[in-house]
């Protein structure tokens, strides 16, 4: 069967913003891409947390289709973040920034994963992402993530990882960092050229572009007048894509696109409140629901 | 026929920037709106210019279909503005401006206007906005555009015409500034309250929203990883859309998506060069050409 393998970090997310008030909530790059990931495959999560990581947060996977046998929980403390978003959510502020175990992760992956599988290296150290590549790679179809902190301290390993990756997701912040171009179009063709078959550039509220040999694609966001918090929404982006595209088992551009499509249905639910107590509720039909408004939003 | 009548500025731009040099070129609102407009329908330009105005800039408009019967010769000086692009066209300094004779502009439109034709205020002084729509409004379908330095200093009656507005045309950033609205989405809903039928907020690169009653549509940008001069592609998306509704004859939402997208493909031409000098090559060819790109870019 299809699989989702997801590398990432497992946290407890302590958040305040416009939305509210959220404390210890379950959190985390691996999290989030796993539980969206799973609406449309089975999903395993790489990660490990502390004994202190509360059964009420991994219960939260409880009757996802979900694999935890790799999410080790080893002596320490869980990953704790606590960030606060100023009003309107125009910035983020890290207010406490605890790696804990997180800090020794060494990736329980040793095995070759076989081609059908997805491999997601989610926002980890980069070395760590070379690592599982080169334990896990090779054959499977091969996603990464990064952020900014990774591009700033970490840029030419990184640039290893995207030579090996199938697709790369980045913000528009991180793709004007990493190519050097303040223009979106010229860095993502840039991007491209470091290796990376398709190049996904989240824009949020203005939704995402997608670079491939093809051509470009776009896919905007729903629009949202409300939120509680968009912690996890990029990780959920990724996750759902590739949930989708580990269903369909295709990995051309047509799919591409229909995948960004349940993405941005996918992230316009989590954003709706902490954690994955949206997604929690999410049927089948609102998400065929959003989908038609999705469509509907571009018909011209 | 139905009739675009646009009142606006036609003013002598000597811009720099990345893309190169332009000295005393064609431009002004009502240029850049007339000119666009005129690929689908008659346009009238209602401004004014001094004596020094050339004669090869008058040129420009020749063989379009343009009637410049409104645009009045004064005594004193063409309208010049002459301004900066940084790199990357990231921000844009104004380095001189001369209203000259727009100073005194006394727009030359007291008829009203007959229901077929459309009415656009282009970026003048909202007490001239409202002393048109007084003696030429009423039965024409009345397009408003505006620039943030009226939203500061002339925000009330601006607001009046606005009340009047069926179409209103802003930017992202005027958005924010007239809604006090970070969220797009609802600042766009507000400025829906404030009368027009019909709100087109312009995110330059990330394209363009629609909203209307039944609800909010999107048409992305082209992808543009190179242009000379992003001078007038507001006014140029604003005229083509105006333009096609006037062909069209029609007001509704659906003959909007479809202005939209009009309206885009010619803004990705008109950065390609300053002034009209793209404008003046393109063809109903290469406009259907871009056309099916820009709904290609959005088939998922």
């Amino acid at each position: 069967m299809n699989e989702v393998v997801i590398v990432g970090s497992v946290a407890l997310d302590t958040i305040d913003g416009p939305g509210g008030h959220a404390d210890d909530a379950l959190g985390g790059s691996a999290s989030y891409a796993a539980y969206s990931a799973s609406f449309f495959a089975r999903a395993r999560i790489i990660a490990c947390v502390g004994p202190d990581f509360p059964a009420s947060a991994r219960r939260v996977f409880d009757g996802r289709n979900i694999d935890l046998s790799g999410l080790e929980t080893v002596p320490g403390n869980t990953f704790r973040w606590a960030g606060q978003y100023a009003p309107g959510f125009v910035t983020r502020e890290t207010k406490k920034l605890d790696l804990g175990v997180f800090a020794g992760f060494k990736p329980a992956i040793r095995e070759p994963l076989p081609e059908s599988a997805i491999l997601f290296l989610a926002n980890i150290d980069p070395d760590l992402q070379m690592d599982v590549l080169e334990k896990a790679g090779g054959k499977a179809f091969v996603a990464v993530d990064t952020i900014d902190h990774w591009i700033k301290s970490k840029g030419e390993v990184l640039k290893k990882a995207l030579a090996r990756a199938d697709i790369f997701f980045l913000n528009d912040e991180e793709a004007r960092l990493i190519s050097g171009e303040d223009n979106l179009v010229r860095a993502g063709k840039k991007i491209m050229g470091m290796g990376p078959e398709f190049v996904v550039l989240k824009k949020g509220e203005h939704g995402a572009m997608l670079f491939s040999r093809e051509g470009i694609s776009v896919v905007p966001a729903l629009p949202l007048d409300d939120f509680r918090d968009p912690t996890g929404a990029g990780d959920t982006y990724a996750g759902a894509m590739l949930g989708y595209m580990a269903r369909e088992g295709k990995r051309d551009r047509t799919a591409m696109r229909s995948a960004m499509a349940y993405a941005t249905v996918m992230s316009s639910f989590v954003v709706e409140d902490f954690s994955m107590e949206r997604l929690r509720k999410v049927t089948q039909a609102e998400i065929g629901e959003r989908l038609g408004h999705l469509r509907e939003l571009v018909r011209f």
